[in-house]
Formats: C-alpha cells, structure tokens, sequence
C-alpha cells in the first residue's frame, strides 16, 4: 500500500514556507510569475526506485550527433557515462541524413573563396526562423559551428570533402562528408565513443524520467530488449544518473498523434523523410517531468521529397545540388512558380498550394557537375529520377504544354546568362550556365514531414528549463528534441551543426555537475 | 523527514505492471507513443495537504466570461462551485474587452439583411488560423456561438444593440454589447453567479495544482488576501475539488519572460492591451501538473492600438469600424499600404515591416456612423484621435507629403464609389461613401501585444489533455488559457464566444464527474 500511503503524506507548512523563501531568487520572472511551491507539485516526486540496475555520472538518451558528441566530451572530462539507444541500430536520423554541415569560415569554403562569417550565418537562420530563434542559441550555433566542424574533422576522424549550397542561406557554407551522408560522422563518432569505454545500448527505451522531491532529474526508467514498435516488450530497468541525463533523442517527424495535435494538418496522409523511430514519447517524458516545450507546432516539411520513392530517398540531394543551376517547373502549366533558392517553408508552402508535385530539372552540364553520382545513380535506378533526350521528351512525360515550357526555359536561359533572376529572385549561381544541353534530368517533388523545429526550452549550457521558467536540475539537451534553435524554419545543412555544438556543449557540462548520490 | 520517506518510496514491480497493463487502452497512439507508467512520473503526485480548507464539486479559477459561464452551468447542473479571482476585482480582461460577440444567424444579422452561416464562421476561423486550429474546436464554437450569444441575452440579461465587422470576417457577425465593453455581459453574469449562491473569491491566486498519485487534478493550493503583483502576500490555503478545476484564468499578454520564450521579439519594450494580471503562471502550474500546452508562439498583435495612450485604450474602437469605410495611410508616402480590411496577423506585420506607426481616418460622414460616441469623445479627450478641418492640416500634422496623400485620398474614394479597392482588395461595405466631408478624423496606430492564441490542449468536452496525450482527469479548461481554438490567429470578436461557449461546456461537464471524495 505505498501509493495509498504516499497519497496521505501532507505538503507541511514548513516546507511549503521553506519553499517560499525561494521566491525572491527566481531571476527574470515578472510579477505575477511562478511563486512558491511550484516545484514541489511537478515532476516524479515519490517515483524512486527501489534499486537501480546500473549508476553512471551522465546517461544519454539517443545515439545520433548529439548523443555521442555529448558522450565523448562527458567521457573527456572525467564523466562515467553510457548511451542508451530505443532501436535496434545505432544513429537515429543522423545516421541517414545527407552529410551536410553548415559552419562559416571553413577550410572548404577558403578553398572556394566563399566570404562568410558566424554574423551572416546567424543572419540567416534568424532571418530564415522568422525571428522566432532564440537568439542567443542561434548565436551559440553559429559561433561555434566552425570550431564543432573542425572537431569532427580532427578529432573523430570525418572527412568533408565538398561544399554545397542550402536554399535560404547567402553563400554555400554547407560542408559535405565524403559519402554524402551523415553516417560518415555518425559511424565514427560510434566507433571513437565505444574506444573511450562508452557502453552504446541498443534496444533500451527511456519509459521516464525519475526525479527527487525537489524535481531534480535522477535517473531514467527504462525497457532493455526493447523491440520497436512492440511496447510490450522489453524489460524495466532503473538507470541512475549521478550528475545528469541528456536527452538527445531527436524529433518526431514519424509521430502522428503529436504532429497532429501541434499542426493539425500533418496527419497519416502526409509521408516522413525520418526513420520510423521519430517519435515523440522521450519528449513528452520530459515534460511530465517538468521540462517546458517551445515552439512545437513549426514542423518543416522537405520540399525536395518526391511522391515516386519512399522516405528521405535520393530526391532530395538531387534537387538541393540544382537549385539555382536548374529551374523548378509546375508540370500543370510548364512555368516556374516560385523561387527555387527559397527556403524550406516558403517552397513547401508553394508547393501545397499548387495542390499537385512539381518537378526540378537540369541539363548534362548541371546535373554531372552538381550531383553527387551515386545519388543520380540510385534516382535513376529506381526510377525516381528520369533523363530525357529532348525537352520536347521531358514535357511530354510529364504532361506539360510544350509550348509554353520551351518559353520558360528560353527566359530561365536568359536569366541564367544575365545571372538575374527577374521573375523570382533565384539565386544564380556564378558556374551556373543556361539548361541547353541534353540529355535532361527531372524528378518529381512533393513535401514529406523532415524536421521538428520546436522542443525542450534550453539555455546556452544546454540546460532544460522547466515550465517553472527555471533550469531544471539534472537534465541537458541537444539537436531537434530542443526547440528555440531554428525558430520558424530550420535551414538546410544546420542540424548537423546544431547535434554536434550543443551535445558537445550539454556533455561538458553534464560532467561538470556535483553529483547527487 | 516526511519528504526523505517519500523519495525513498520506489515504485514497485506490481505497480509498474499494472500500469503496463493499459497501454493497449491508449487510443491513437501510434507505435512508440508514451509507454506504460508515464503518468506516475507526473503530476502533483505526494504533495497532497493535511486538511483542506474548503471543499466543493467544482473550483473555477479565473472570473471573466469563461469562469462565470463555467459557475453557472455547474451550479444549474447541481454542483457546488467557487470561483477564485487573483485580482481585486473580477472580470479579468473580459471586463475590458470591446464587447463584441461573433456569432452567425443572429438575431442583429438577420435585421440587418447580413447572410451567415456556421460553416462560414469556421471557414473565416479556420482560414485566419493558417488551418493551425484544432478543427473541431473551431466547429464546436462556430455551431454554439448562436446559442451562447442567446443565452447571454436571455438568461444573462445582457444587451446586444449593434452589429458591427471585424477584419478576416466574411460579413458583419459581431454582435455589440449595448455599452460597447464587455463589461455589460461580465458584470451581469457575477450577479447572477452570486444571485444562483456561488462565492466570487477575490486576491485569491492558485499556487499550485494538486494531483493524487494517478494524476487525477484534486484541489489546488491557494494564497488568499494576495494583493497583485506581491508574491510575499497572501496566506496558504487549500480547495479540495471533489468533482473538477475549470481553468479559465485567460492568455499571458502581459508576462514577458514567457511570452520572450514563445516568441524572442516581444521584449518589455511592446505594451500590451491586456490588464496587468494576465500573466501565465497558472497556466505553467497546469503544465506542471502535466497539463499539455500548444500553438503558444502564435502571440497577437492588435494593429489598431495607438502609441498615444496606454492599454487597450479607445483607438481600437475607433479603428476597427472605420476599416471599410475609411483609409489607411503610411504618413512617411502619405499613401495607402495593406488591405485595412486585412487579419489581425496581416496587419500588424505589415505597419511592424513599415517601422513606424500608421494613421487610420475618416471623415465627417463615416465617423458619426461609424464610431461608438463615447470612444470618439474619449478618443479626442485624450488626444489619441484629433480632428482637422481639411485635408492639408491633417497631412501637415502627420509630416505627410500633402500631393501625394490627397492624390490617394482621390483614389481610395474612387474605389468607394465603384465598391471595389483595386490596390489592396479592402472589403469597401455597401453604406461607405468617399472620404470627402470635413471635417476629418485620424488616430496613429502601433501594435500592442493583444491576444495569446496558444495554450492548454482541450478536446471537445473542455477536459484538459496531459503530455501523454490523454484526458488529464479531473481538469477542465475554457477561454484564453485554451490553445487550438484560434490556431495561428484569433478574428477580432470571436474571444466572448470562445470564452462563453467552452465555459458553459466545462462547467457542465465538470458537474457530471464522479466525486472522488
């Protein structure tokens, strides 16, 4: 009868007057904001185990960029930590996102002589975020993009080889791994994270966050042999965190119900670029716990998806590498219709409101120059991309007027010569050359469910603040289960940079905290 | 060291399977949605006081239209009810609020000859509300808000005189309180409330939520005798809540640390038209007692808010029924700008894009027709509206380019005259003539933080969602503090509706729940 007993256990007026005394050090809160005893009503007061099954100083949650960053850098500074991972493999979304990462001033942009600083970046992610980014994690972000990049370089051992470009930002600052993917950091950072002795649990799912009475995060309860999606399975087991847990268990994109309640829009009939784990439960633990949510309902469809394959596919990295060599063409009237260096919403949006895919195309300077070969490859394969002969061949597929196509590639031609995008303000860039040369490329573009931009309010030590709109003792957080970074819209490219800066910036500072037991 | 016990207490293997024992019960939860024994890590669980100071069915917080609507529906239904009120007096923002009820097929519609419909209501809501609204939110007020609005006139005993339009509507729906404030719905429904024998509790602010170990909302903590804003006042108490808590405690305009975490532009340096209690702490402590919260980014700016007096003041009222019968203008060109008949969002962003405030006018024919008498004297009392005997001394007071300005005034009258704006597509109504007649009147606006579209996930029955995406059994909410009803955008005069149709929906609802003792 322990909960009959815990039920009957008073709030006394000691401690509530305890509390009390508290009041005048809540920093920032305006009258009428959160007054005593707050704390004591949240989280998992009076949820101890009775034993735990394994301790650890740090205890991460999510195996992507910012859950192994922030392991290795917990595990440096002297830290006990391990990694618990819900599926079955490592690397969540990281693992297939498209290698791209976004820092000002880099080695490949010198190579290329782009100009770029942190101030332009930060520029345009707030700019590109509707000013709704926090903006002293934009700033965070883009401060020490550059410097998180380099550690990747030297010393997880990534290579970045190409630099590309991302609707949205002002230059080409998107530094591209060597096979075009993420799991060239991720697989490495694994490999660099288990040789510093950090365990890596697949199959272990965080059910809760377990705090003391003062709301402070504990530990986490967990199910080991855990078979997703069956929540049936698995085992409990109770995980102490003697310093911290750091949740980096990323967005939830593939999660229905909750994209439904913060966007109504987004229900099944609207596909996901993420893997199926994308879901939202680890979040939602946190906020039972107390931790505040921000910004949830700003939910970035991809506007570079096709119909024609399944996920993320090859489309993306085909489209991304022609805009601005290519145009992008409403098949209903053979026309462009919006700016194709626009950002991900603006295009998104442009493109629902047609109601129907549109496509992007190039020509055999463009596409060979721009696009990675073994993603055309794939395309082509499966049938996603396709090459044609003729433009005439090209509108015929697609059931275009021929007429007023040619038209509009003879005045996109036009644009691309005089570098000057009269209609829609594309970017041009200064190697693009005008769409003559056959065979021509295309594929089909419609927007699938790519990123959560909202999530865990943190500050910029990547600590949680609970919706006390205090730092929530004992839980960190990094990359998309955080919101505020991006604000409206996040850019192309940012995610990588956003994992990397704050894990790394979250595993410090886990390591820093006194433990508690 | 009854804290101590409590933290030592685990949480048992029976328990825990238990709980496991209703996953299969979550309905619409995907795979790898909140997993078992997520409810016993939330909530107030542990905290429950020694004694209670008061006992009721049902314990209203907030005393503005919602909270009143929720009194009365649950005491005509046979609960017994208390409302609580942190302020001094009652009313909330509700008191203050321009007195207009959206409702369609009413009775001042159909006298007027205006055709209108449910479906259109929810079509202006929904397309207002970038289709961000919880649909059937949006529904259920768009069918009940006759019914409401009826009910306010025939068992409230308030006056509707006027019919009046708001920017985003399709026709003119806003139903005028007869003293163009809500003060005459507000005030006549406390009578009533203390006329049917429920106490009206003033200076009494809710601390805290108290929940039982499965989360079930209990009774809340209160402080009595608080004198707003000082959180050292008050006494500690406790209402026990043997049915439910209604939360009609209204948005956070006013509360800038939060309101910078939702949206970072909104720093103390925008007023708000709010009264000074509309801050969010007992919003927060819901979700501290894991309570859901939505869509709270989506903070409103009023566009007919004047720099020249402080609040809400009286240009508001001047403005919104001059928009269709008189200009716009950018004083900088002393031309015309946005669609005055434009949203709320619309406008506002479009003067913040211009950077400085703008003047509405009209002349001595729309006025008198136009503006509630009061306002205008108000208005020109306090020197927020001014009169000018010609044109020229108008643009010479705002530092207009008189040319240019009297050449749009020309144009703008040439629209009136053919009922059709070729520039901006402002809805020009049937009885508008052309700004001709001195003399004119004109007032500067600048946007003040308004209206907090975001808030608690309710579902259909008022019940307040938790972060496990279920019922949060025992909390019900209506009004400002409810988030989805509005999505990204509230239409002016469609708040008293809100507020009167989810007040009635809660407090009848909240009668119908099993005591728990």
């Amino acid at each position: 009868m322990n909960d009959d007993a815990q039920q009957k256990k008073g709030l006394t007026r000691r401690n509530f007057l305890k509390s009390a005394g508290g009041v005048a050090a809540v920093a920032g809160m305006a009258a009428g904001g959160l007054a005593a005893g707050v704390r004591e009503g949240s989280a998992a007061a009076g949820s101890m185990p009775k034993k735990w099954d394994g301790t650890y100083d740090v205890v991460i949650i999510g195996s992507g960029f910012a859950g192994l960053a922030a392991a290795m850098e917990a595990k440096n500074a002297g830290a006990s930590a391990v990694v618990i991972e819900k599926m079955a493999v490592h690397g969540g979304n990281s693992i297939i996102n498209g290698g791209d990462f976004c820092a000002p001033g880099t080695r490949l942009q010198k190579e290329a002589g782009v100009q770029d600083s942190p101030d332009l970046m930060y520029n345009d992610m707030m700019k590109a975020g509707l000013y709704l980014n926090h903006p002293e994690l934009a700033r965070t972000l883009a401060d020490q993009a550059k410097d998180a990049l380099e550690w990747c370089e030297n010393y997880v051992g990534a290579k970045f080889t190409r630099l590309n470009f991302h609707g949205g930002h002002s230059v080409k600052r998107a530094n591209q791994t060597v096979n075009a993917s993420g799991s060239e950091l991720v697989n490495k950072m694994l490999a660099k994270t288990r040789a510093l002795g950090v365990a890596v649990q697949t199959r272990t799912k965080m059910e809760r966050m377990i705090a003391d009475k003062d709301g402070r995060i504990v530990g986490i309860e967990v199910k080991t042999g855990y078979r997703f999606p069956d929540e049936k399975s698995g085992k409990t087991a109770y995980i102490k965190a003697r310093k911290a847990v750091i949740l980096t268990s990323g967005g939830f994109s593939n999660d229905v119900p909750l994209r439904r309640i913060e966007d109504p829009r987004l229900t099944e009939k609207f596909e996901s670029t993420n893997q199926p784990g994308a879901t939202g439960e680890a979040l939602l633990a946190a906020c039972l716990a107390g931790a505040m949510d921000v910004q949830m309902d700003w939910i970035q469809l991809g506007p570079w998806t096709s119909p024609d394959e399944k996920g993320f596919g090859n489309v993306p990295l085909f489209c991304e590498r022609l805009v601005g060599y290519g145009p992008m063409i409403d098949p209903a009237k053979g026309k462009r219709f919006f700016k194709e260096t626009g950002n991900r919403k603006e295009r998104a949006d442009a493109i629902i409101l047609l109601g129907h895919p549109v496509i992007i195309m190039g020509d055999s300077y463009a596409v060979p120059k721009q696009v990675f070969p073994r993603a055309l490859e794939k395309g082509l394969e499966s049938g996603a991309v396709k090459k044609f002969d003729s433009l005439e061949a090209l509108a015929k597929n697609y059931a275009m007027p021929v007429e007023a196509f040619k038209q509009e590639i003879a005045r996109w031609n036009s644009f691309v010569e005089k570098k000057k995008d009269s209609d829609f303000d594309c970017m041009i860039f200064p190697d693009a050359r005008p769409t003559v040369t056959p065979p021509f490329y295309a594929a089909r573009l419609w927007p699938k469910v790519h990123h959560t931009m909202g999530g865990l309010v943190i500050d910029t030590n990547a600590q949680v603040f609970g919706f006390d709109l205090k730092p929530l003792k004992g839980l960190y957080a990094a990359g998309e289960v955080t919101g505020g970074v991006h604000g409206a819209v996040r850019l192309g490219g940012v995610a990588m940079a956003d994992c990397v800066v704050f894990g790394r910036i979250a595993g410090k500072n886990a390591a820093k905290e006194t433990a508690w037991g």
